[in-house]
């Protein structure tokens, strides 16, 4: 697998590969890789000629007293994991290669960048829609894969890319999950033992929403205080949402109707943040 | 010449170009082509194997109280105009192509673009940035070409451009003048006969600036009272600014140092918003 650090080096290697009628597949990445990472390169790999994962712990996407310092990297390991899933190149940049001094140019999505994670973390979706512009412009895919773990990422990343004109195609791949239901996130390793199992009650909660709108239920006050009833059962530190959205706009509803809603939630085990997410069809 | 309206169409005849092996130069514009864009299009002409000219009113530059409707359009003339000066193919979308309902993502260059056109102009660079991201994101430029005749606009389009990330060359070609100095724009069929006499109170200015600093002055505020001075002569409806920048940063500043400074105003005669700049050898 090709190795490459420099924005410059990076266009060159995409600029070859176009030219030679290759289709590039990406795969945006702050590494320390699990199953969910590597799943969105297989995917890529299958719908391409070759496929760039990019590593990048992106300063702006964390707030000040978030956990941008202490964010798990292991480097020696996401080169042999990304190269055995199917990834060629591994675009690696260091932070002053991506926002050398004096950068003030940001991508913005207004709207849906402010709701549900983007309340709890502000300038979140900004420090996203920007560095996903530039990892677009430096790696030059025909294809470009997130995963749907992060939900809202995944739709403002296709808004944006939509919406600033970029010719490229976004897919979105499924959640990858542990045994026991929980959403495998880098994040994890932050848990305790004990807090790694209070924390399957995410997945229990969407479970049991699932269950309640298969049998009928159309009331998102009534699905949401059994979900909140469920989580409480867990002793998490703090909830900070239980939201049902409307998956083609993004937009918050207390309504459920067809096809479908996403329900998704916020929530904290010890100093931990989790998120989670799940698309029910309405019928 | 090829005429082309729809994004979707720009990028495939841009690609194919690109996969060819065509340098592409675009030279985007809001229309009603004078020799100052003309000189852009032969510039490019000069540097690429092939000229897109882009023609495209952008509302988002525009604020609520200024000219977007009246903006002079002649798409004729300007397919005229664009094909004997090289341009090959003509990009014209209107207005739901390239801001499709619910768009909702902008780009935006913090600090530069809220000084001097920015502060009299608040939401206008942003406008700008974006819609040359969607530009250069539809026409797969290797080069693209501004004027600097719109001195701040050419420093945050070069910068939001290699922020960005954008794999793209921008020049900036040379302001042009009618024989009495007055810079050529669009807007100047606004101005009365009488109006556009007066007009040339701006270069006036910006030549007496040059000559005291030829023959030594270094305070702002001297060459700037005596601008004042000359341009009040010519009774201008108000004078927005005149300002000293470090060409480097686009910082004002009030020394004139090596090795130059750029000197900008934007004054009003009747309803009619001119603005110009010159930049100055400082020894």
């Amino acid at each position: 697998m090709q190795v490459i650090q420099h924005v410059a080096e990076m266009q060159a290697v995409a600029e070859l590969l176009r030219a030679r009628g290759k289709r590039i597949g990406v795969v945006p990445t702050m590494g320390y890789l699990h199953e969910g990472h590597l799943s969105l390169v297989r995917l890529a790999r299958s719908h391409c000629d070759t496929v760039i994962a990019t590593l990048f712990v992106n300063p702006t996407q964390f707030g000040p007293t978030e956990d941008f310092e202490r964010y798990p990297r292991d480097l020696d390991r996401d080169l042999k994991l990304a190269a055995e899933a199917g990834a060629d190149t591994l675009f690696c940049p260091d932070t002053k290669e991506m926002y050398p001094d004096g950068s003030a140019t940001f991508v913005d999505v207004e709207g849906v960048s402010a709701v549900l994670e983007g309340k709890f973390r502000p300038t979140h979706f900004r420090g996203v829609t920007t560095v996903v512009a530039k990892i677009l412009n430096t790696t030059k895919p025909h294809l470009a894969v997130f995963g749907q773990k992060d939900a809202q990422q995944a739709f403002l990343v296709t808004k944006m890319a939509r919406e600033l004109n970029f010719d490229v195609q976004i897919l979105v791949g499924p959640t990858v999950r542990e045994q026991d239901g929980l959403a495998l996130s880098s994040r994890n390793v932050y848990l305790s033992a004990d807090e790694r199992l209070r924390a399957t009650a995410l997945f229990r909660a969407l479970k049991h929403a699932e269950m309640l709108i298969a049998r009928g239920e159309r009331s998102a006050a009534h699905i949401r205080s059994q979900m909140l009833a469920l989580l409480a059962d867990a002793a998490p530190a703090k909830i900070d949402y239980v939201a049902f959205v409307r998956p083609a706009s993004f937009q918050e509803t207390e309504l459920l109707e067809p096809p479908s809603v996403l329900i998704a939630l916020a929530v904290w085990f010890g100093s931990t943040r989790l998120i989670d997410n799940m698309t029910i069809p309405i019928s």
